[in-house]
């Protein structure tokens, strides 16, 4: 279980001109998306950088739902500052292009795929140091201010992929709840999809002593280890989290204490999910969102096609858990207890269906689209969408059970339509 | 917020060799007390680290409950020897004697008092880099090996007081319950109580955006720094735990899933109130210890009188929980509910009462001493504990409600007896 620094409040990010300060950083990169680089959540990081005295140059070309292109752009960007820190203002995307502009920055010498995860890249370990990066997130989804990932669109093969390693773990979040009143309300749904699925899929994922193969050097284990004494409070606790608030979170902007509580629940799921992994949701999700074809979602500022993350990774959730269930009857019912279902009578050979539908009701209310039917696939798409699963075993062999190209073909069909 | 790096796992520690091979070190510090230098756990460290050929010197003169004299010789022989990295194996004593002398070797020029908290020191932040330091716990209460604070006996004045620093923070500890299938029971009993007044501390102290001062630098921000939703997690969680398996923890040494679980709550409440704090049961218990005339603890072998850690914390928490339940009877009367208590027809006000009663059952049920007088304190001696409790400040001001001298010898004269 590694190191997640995280400070929360209101308003810390202001504090961060004098984080940087504490570090010794006199040159810094600022990242951000085109969108935010004229909000609040900026302003206030560039505000504190020059109240502290501190030079910075803004990068502000960070795609949402980035690829190797983009993560490249910025990587040259990063390179040719030379900076001393990083500080990234904005969801998972902008996160993501930061840890791995800050990577290669620091290891000129690499090519790009020396660090992706096999198969699709050389999944080598990082051993050059890296710069401190600050992570500010503004949206309550992702969990990437405490986690060592970095998720991308590799374009070439038109599916998702990323880095995973402790080293590019951001120095520290600031958890500023301040940054999450002016989300639109499918933002607020869809990153809170994602933080529901990273903390049902590390509860449910294998447990740690009986992933393989077990590396006898600690260097070469995986970031993701399978589920364990310490992401499972995690990921329960982020679970009671979405439970509770979600709702609330979603259908009023203006309800700090809603927001402020799924701001933190993010960053707990990700600590948890960090360490533990994540599994089919997440690896079946890479094709749903690679392969978009017209799919714009409401809420989002984009010029391309997008299924958001969150959505792309909970839409497949009831298929999934009623897939898993088998494996750990008992936590499926646990997690679907805690998501509002009555299991005081449930029996063990029911825990997925009760699971899966108790999912089904807090989609429903929750306005979500009616499966990947409703977000432009059909049944003919299902070989992309299984060949675009299976270089994911990263995460897909974290699932407490094996599957199939048969299976995964299965549960791409169960997920086309879900009321 | 920061984490700990820990691993957790029966036989985690024959790897100590190849995590500081990974880490680059090549001349490295070993550091235990003499009982523990001939026995299994400095064992398994030393054919790690000859196995993955890496020099070391071995320091074994740690001193139980360890004093500002043994960690100044700790400090020179760390000096001299100019290592790179440091390993700890032991119990609390241990762990902390290897910070203090990392700290120092590492900032040769300061004095001694420059680090310790004040008022007794003048509690400078550090901003000196360490070297790496790995920590074996073998005893399951202190949490050290998540913690950045480091106790000791200031003997000129017969206090005890630390150093608290996010820099003295182990870079990784190493969990391995191995270690604590041949505790005696009196020493997991002790070290068991040392969590639970870690978890009920830390909960129950005051909450973070209450502090003050609230210095605008982050840096200058204490270690302790009061409740939080973060703390708060793993304070229950590390409760759960004593409430399930101290009891078969201390009653049968073979019960390795008990003895695993209080290895692990140990490093979870250490994670909690090192965030958190702890409060009064702490702060009083420094001069409970530093003033011991002749006890001598059952099960401990060691050539001076000694008042165990845990078991100097424990017998005032019935008096302390009922002084402070009024200022949050909610989690008071909860952490009673997790002990044992039935407290669905509780009142509020009784909250205090509850708890303390609840914890005077469980210190009965494991053959604790009763109180202060059974380990030869008299009402005589009540102005000088209050005297060894006032500069504890760094802890005391954590308490949620403040208090005056009369409020403490009034602690300590309820304490006396328990049942």
């Amino acid at each position: 279980m590694a190191v997640s620094n995280i400070r929360y409040g209101a308003g810390v990010t202001k504090e961060v001109g004098m984080d940087l300060q504490n570090m010794g950083a006199k040159n810094v990169c600022l990242m951000t998306d085109k969108n935010l680089s004229q909000l609040p959540p900026v302003q206030v990081v560039m505000d504190s950088l020059v109240k502290n005295g501190i030079n910075f140059k803004v990068y502000d070309n960070v795609r949402v739902e980035p690829t190797d292109r983009s993560f490249m752009e910025a990587i040259e960007f990063a390179k040719k500052g030379a900076f001393d820190a990083y500080v990234a203002v904005g969801g998972g995307s902008t996160m993501d292009t930061c840890k791995a502009a800050n990577l290669y920055a620091s290891s000129p010498h690499s090519d790009f795929l020396d660090y992706v995860n096999a198969p699709i890249g050389k999944g080598k370990p990082v051993s050059v140091p890296l710069k401190p990066l600050i992570a500010v997130p503004t949206t309550s989804g992702t969990g990437s201010e405490t986690t060592g990932v970095a998720i991308f669109d590799y374009e070439h093969l038109k599916v998702k992929t990323g880095i995973a390693s402790r080293a590019i773990k951001p120095t520290l979040g600031l958890i500023d709840p301040l940054h999450t009143l002016h989300m639109p309300d499918r933002v607020v749904a869809n990153s809170g999809f994602d933080v529901l699925c990273h903390a049902l899929e590390s509860y449910t994922a294998l447990p740690y002593h009986m992933r393989s193969p077990c590396p006898s050097n600690p260097i070469t284990r995986p970031a993701y280890q399978g589920s364990n004494p310490i992401s499972d409070i995690w990921a329960i606790h982020a679970l009671r989290i979405v439970a509770k608030y979600l709702k609330r979170a979603v259908r009023n902007p203006d309800d700090l204490e809603a927001r402020s509580n799924m701001h933190l629940a993010s960053a707990f799921a990700g600590i948890g999910f960090g360490n533990a992994g994540v599994h089919l949701c997440h690896g079946m999700s890479y094709p749903i969102s690679g392969l978009v074809k017209t799919y714009k979602a409401k809420d989002y500022n984009v010029d391309h096609p997008l299924v958001p993350h969150g959505l792309s990774v909970v839409l497949t959730s009831p298929a999934v858990f009623s897939f898993t269930a088998q494996m750990s009857p008992e936590r499926h019912l646990e997690t679907a207890e805690i998501l509002g279902a009555d299991t005081h009578t449930a029996r063990i050979p029911d825990a997925g269906p009760i699971l899966a539908d108790t999912l089904r009701k807090f989609l429903f209310d929750l306005d979500v689209d009616d499966g990947l039917a409703s977000i432009g696939y059909s049944k003919a798409d299902i070989p992309a969408l299984v060949k675009g699963t299976l270089p994911q075993e990263r995460v897909t062999k974290l699932a407490p059970r094996p599957q199939s190209e048969e299976d995964l073909s299965a549960l791409f069909e169960a997920s086309m339509k879900l009321y």
